[in-house]
Order: C-alpha cells, then structure tokens, then sequence
C-alpha cells in the first residue's frame, strides 16, 4: 500500500486542506492589521545555532542531518518560535523595538507530544520582541483572540498562568529544594503538602479557576501586597479581551511554560479538549549573549482543523462541456468556482458540483 | 555569528514575507476558482514510497533520517508534485477522473538546480489527473497564465515543447542508437549531423522560436504528415493563452521534460532569466501498477520574489501612545494596517511607518 503514511504524519485532502489556507489567512489577516509582518525562515538550519534557541526537550525532537555541501549537521525546525527569535535578534538586530513578526508553515517532530499527536504539524503565530510590559502582553493576547475570532472561533478561553509566581513570592525565604516540594505540591493541588511546607501558600490552590473569582482570592490573601503590581497588571491584561473570551486563571500552572517569563496563557476552543495554542512572555537571546524581552503566541491549526472548524460547505458549479471561455470566465468573476466538462461525458456528480449551468444560468443541484 | 545559515537556504524578512503569501494566495485563488483543490501533503514520507514517484536524480536529492517511531527510512519532500500524484493515486483513486489538485508549500533539497539556486525553496502549482487531451492541457495553460497575472505578472511567455515527437516521428525506422544521436545533434542544433542521420528531421531545428512561425515551419516540413493531429492539438492549446502570454516553440527542447508525455511547457516572465515555472502532460502510477493520463505546472515562487515581483508598498499607521482601543479597531476596520506605540518614547520612524495617527485622522507622513 504505497497510499501509507508514518505514524503521526498525515495528508490534508479536499476541503480540508483549503479550510487550513483559509484558517492561516484570516489568523495572518489580523495579525498583519496589528502591525506584524511576516517571516518566512527556512525548513533547515545548522543544528547547532537552531539547538540553542530550543527547549531542550524540542531540540530533541528535531530531524538531523549532514549537509553535504557544508558537511555540516542540519536541523529540520520542530518549532517556528526559535526562528522568529534568530532573525529578530540577528538579522533584525539593528531594527528599532519592538519588532512585531508573525509567521505560518510546517514543522517536523520525531516524536508527538500532548498538544501535538501530529508529527508533522502546521504553526502560526506572532512575536512580539522587545518589550514583555503589561500594553505588550495586552497586544498579543487581544490579536489572538481576534485571529481566532475572525477564522471562526468565537467561543475561545484564555487560561492566564503566572510562571514565576512562585519565584517571586519565596524570594530568600525557601530554600531549593523547599521551592521544588511547594512547586510539586501546587502542582498535584496537595494542600496537605503545602501547609506543611507553609501554610501562606495556600490560596494559590484555591486561587485557580474563573478569572474573576480567582484574581479575588488572590488578591485576599496574604500573599496579595508582595503581588500587587502584578496581580494589577494581569487584570489590566485580561480587560482587553474580557468580552471576546472566557477567562480562567491557574497561577501556579507550569506545564509547558517553563520558558515564559512572568505571563503565560493557553488558548481553548469550546468543545475541544486539546488547546489550540499557546503564548506568553519569555526572552530572546542576542548575538552579544544579552536577552531582551519578548511575547508571542502559536497556534496549533491542526487540532482545530482536525475538529473540522472552518470547513465550509464546496459550492462548485458545472460547466458543461463545450461552454464557452468566455462564459466561464463571467462566471468566476461573479465569485463562482466553476468546474468544466473536458469531455462529453463528464457529470456534475462525479466532479462533486452543487450547481450546473443551464440556460439561463447556475441550477442548483438537489 | 548564529544568524548564518547553511548555503542555499534563506530567511525571507518583512516584507518579502508578505509578498509570498499575497502571491501564493493569488495564484491558489485562481486555481481553486478553476476547481482545482488544495490538498496538504506531510513533509516526509516513507523513502521507498516517495522514492518510487519521484524522478531519479530528484530521489537522490531528497534528505533522508531514520523514524525513531518506525524505524524506518523517511523521506524530507524534495518536490510536491509526487505527493500530489500519490494522493490521486491512492486516497483518492476511487474518486471519479478527472480530479483537480492544487498546492503550496516548502520542499527541500540536499542539492540546488539549474531551476532552483535555493536548496529550501517553495513550490505552488496545480494538477489535473486522469486526462492528458488537449482539453485538459488548455485548461492547465490557462489556469497557469492567469495565475501569474493575478499575481501581477502581466509579460510572461509560455514555451511549448513535444517531449516525444521525435519518438512518434521515428517510430521504427530508426534504431534505438541512431535515435540517441538524432536526440543529441537536435539539442545542439548541429544541422551537420542530423543531416548525416536523415535530412528528414533538418525542419526540426528551424522550428524553433515564436510559435506560430515555429508552427508554420513544421507544417510545411515533410515530417508534418505524421504529425498532423498533435500540432492540430499543440495550436488549440495556444490559442486558449496567445491573447495573454508571448509564445514561443522549440519542439525537440527534453531538458527537465524527461518525465512529460507529449507536451510541455516553460514559463517565463521578462526580465527574468531564470525560468519561472514549468508543466505538460505525463502519467501518474496507480496502486496496481497502472498509469493514468495526468497535467499539471509547478511554479517556483523564489525565483520571482527574489526578484521582487509583487512586493507592495508598506503602508503603516502609527497610533500614539495611549489611542484608545476603539480608535484602532475602527481604523483598522477601514483597512489600515496600524501599530500601537507601547511606550511614549515610541515613534512612527522606528516602527517605519507611513502615516500618523493625528487629532484628524491619518497623517501622511514624510
């Protein structure tokens, strides 16, 4: 059977595939509206500079190779943000901050992961660099929001983390390894565990769930006065899109954000249990060794499209055969997708058509 | 430096970027217009499987790495066209015939071509499978030439080529070795020895160059009788694009056409002297073995970006410092491209703006 593929690559056939064009060109649409502009790095590059732009985990997962015009090792990019981060910070070094990019293309995996089962996979997404400030966050959240508003998600979910809360809160008080038991037992929700460790982190147990009520608790609690500028700015971030989403908060949530700074957030559609994206700040590395804040956001396309979301209905109308260029041609310029007979015995059916032109025009097909 | 990249592969920056997906979605639209759908292959496949539809030098310029999943070998695609051709193949060979395809994306190569400079290059094009009759090839010329010209390449010429004329003219009456020669002394237009095979094939070699005249020389030839219904076909196939598209004839021209039946073509746009993009006729193997008539073009969107084909001119409006959000939504609904200063000290310059949001609305700026 040569029609099979891999584990965890996949072909997108019709209408699929034109519902992704369609779902990249409405979440592109915005971000271009916004300001940022697109970058197209390569599906390669040498592995060594690729790798240290990765997590970790991610630059294991990449496809390599040996060059054999450099006789050097490549890799296959198993993530777009690294690249964007590249040229920002070397080829777009001398550009005034912030930049603002946003990109869309395949990526390669050897391995799937929770948010990704594909292994061939399509990102999209927009960066931010130079800047990881309230108004900075508040951008690229409220640009995602809209992006996946105007491809047709509408009933969206913003979960706001705070990666470094904790860091923040323990300051000198916690040794190490105390921190890393309170970050496990935040983690399993273990308040047993965390009262022992000390009772004061507590709320941040409670404090997860509905935006609203979780930001009350918080701000309640005794750990409110060392937060408060940063409990004000989330607020301030959420305001922006409070009415185009669903807000929940899970300030200790760490999973997959290990890179981001003092925000992060995933994105979820309704009715699908995978998130669709994800986003934050986190900090680009320069050629001169210094990081510079940024933020950014990547949708997953393949999670939604596999969902079926923005697959419209194929409206195709039938030439028959022998009609003139012409005629055709009028046709597609009153915006019909016009599908023509080459040979006499050519049907509407088997070329999937919902309308037929008839005498006085397209005949809708029952 | 970590912003090099390897040779042959390219980061494309703002607003190259854009340009690219304004002339793939320009070129898509027009094919998808024709009911040509998209499909959206994976960027590797099992070697064998690509191996098997792809021409033998491309095979060998495919990157290969081993499935840490299968263990098998997996290739990187070094061209779409194969994909496309097993996709009508085998996940939609029960499909009724003729199906339209079309498709964008990027392929990679260990090595660059005559065609492609760029090792890492994107390919985009259109293919219809199961007929390979003059219909079918005026409907592909078509869908070609007014593709470029949606994507604002008016001047482009189209050269026609009959990949097997030879063959059809020889049938037996020349052995497989004098065949060979003819070949060679044709593509070195070396009238010398052609005439030392047979003068009969000497009209070849003057029937190259603007197509009618190219035409009209190989009509009057002696070799025009057994020839009849293909330039018969050849001249329909014109006359569907001679209103937009320079055309020209060299009907013996094989190079890159090892694959086509028994017409081809090269696009060309003025000023450019790398060829464009190219298409004809050829034949897609089936699960069981058996070919099926198929046409189609491929277009190598670098070679025509490099050259800064469809870039537009940036038009950015810079919003102040504190605009209200309503105000950028509002102008941003009128088609503005806007950018939000973030900080204070942020200026329309710095973000290379053009206009400037004023107490009156957009200012041009500069």
């Amino acid at each position: 059977m040569t029609g099979l593929l891999p584990e965890g690559f996949h072909d997108r056939l019709p209408p699929a595939a034109d519902a992704v064009a369609r779902f990249e060109g409405r979440v592109l649409s915005v971000a271009r509206s916004y300001g940022y502009e697109q970058v197209d790095p390569p599906l390669a590059e040498f592995e060594d500079a690729l790798g240290r732009r990765l997590k970790a985990a991610r630059a294991q997962d990449a496809v390599r190779f040996v060059d054999p015009v450099s006789q050097k090792t490549l890799a296959i990019r198993p993530d777009m943000t690294a690249q964007v981060g590249r040229i920002a910070a070397t080829r777009m070094g001398h550009h005034p901050r912030p930049v603002r990019l946003c990109y869309a293309g395949p990526v390669l995996r050897l391995r799937a992961s929770d948010l990704a089962q594909r292994r061939a996979l399509r990102q999209i997404g927009a960066e931010l660099i130079g800047l990881d400030s309230v108004a900075a966050v508040r951008e690229v959240v409220t640009v995602a929001v809209e992006a996946l508003a105007a491809a047709g998600l509408s009933d969206v979910s913003v979960d706001f983390t705070l990666p470094d809360l904790l860091d923040a809160l323990a300051g000198d008080t916690l040794a190490p390894e105390q921190l890393l038991a309170l970050r496990e037992a935040l983690d399993g929700k273990d308040a047993g565990a965390v009262a022992a460790i000390d009772p004061a982190y507590l709320p941040l147990i409670e404090a997860a769930g509905p935006f609203d009520q979780a930001l009350a608790r918080l701000r309640e609690s005794d750990v409110a006065g060392s937060l408060g500028s940063r409990l004000d700015g989330l607020e301030a971030i959420a305001e922006a899109v409070r009415d185009r989403a669903a807000l929940t908060l899970d300030p200790t949530e760490r999973h997959g954000f290990e890179y981001q700074s003092w925000v992060g957030f995933s994105l979820f559609a309704r009715g699908l249990s995978a998130g669709i994206g994800r986003g934050g700040s986190y900090a680009v590395v320069g050629e001169d060794g210094r990081a510079e804040p940024a933020v950014g956001f990547s949708l997953y396309a393949d999670v939604l499209l596999d969902a079926g979301v923005g697959a419209d209905a194929r409206r195709r109308l039938f030439l028959p055969f022998g009609t003139p260029a012409e005629t055709g041609a009028a046709l597609r310029a009153e915006g019909w997708v016009t599908v023509a007979a080459l040979t006499a015995d050519d049907t509407p059916e088997a070329q999937l058509c919902t309308h037929r032109l008839g005498d006085a025009g397209p005949v809708a097909l029952g």
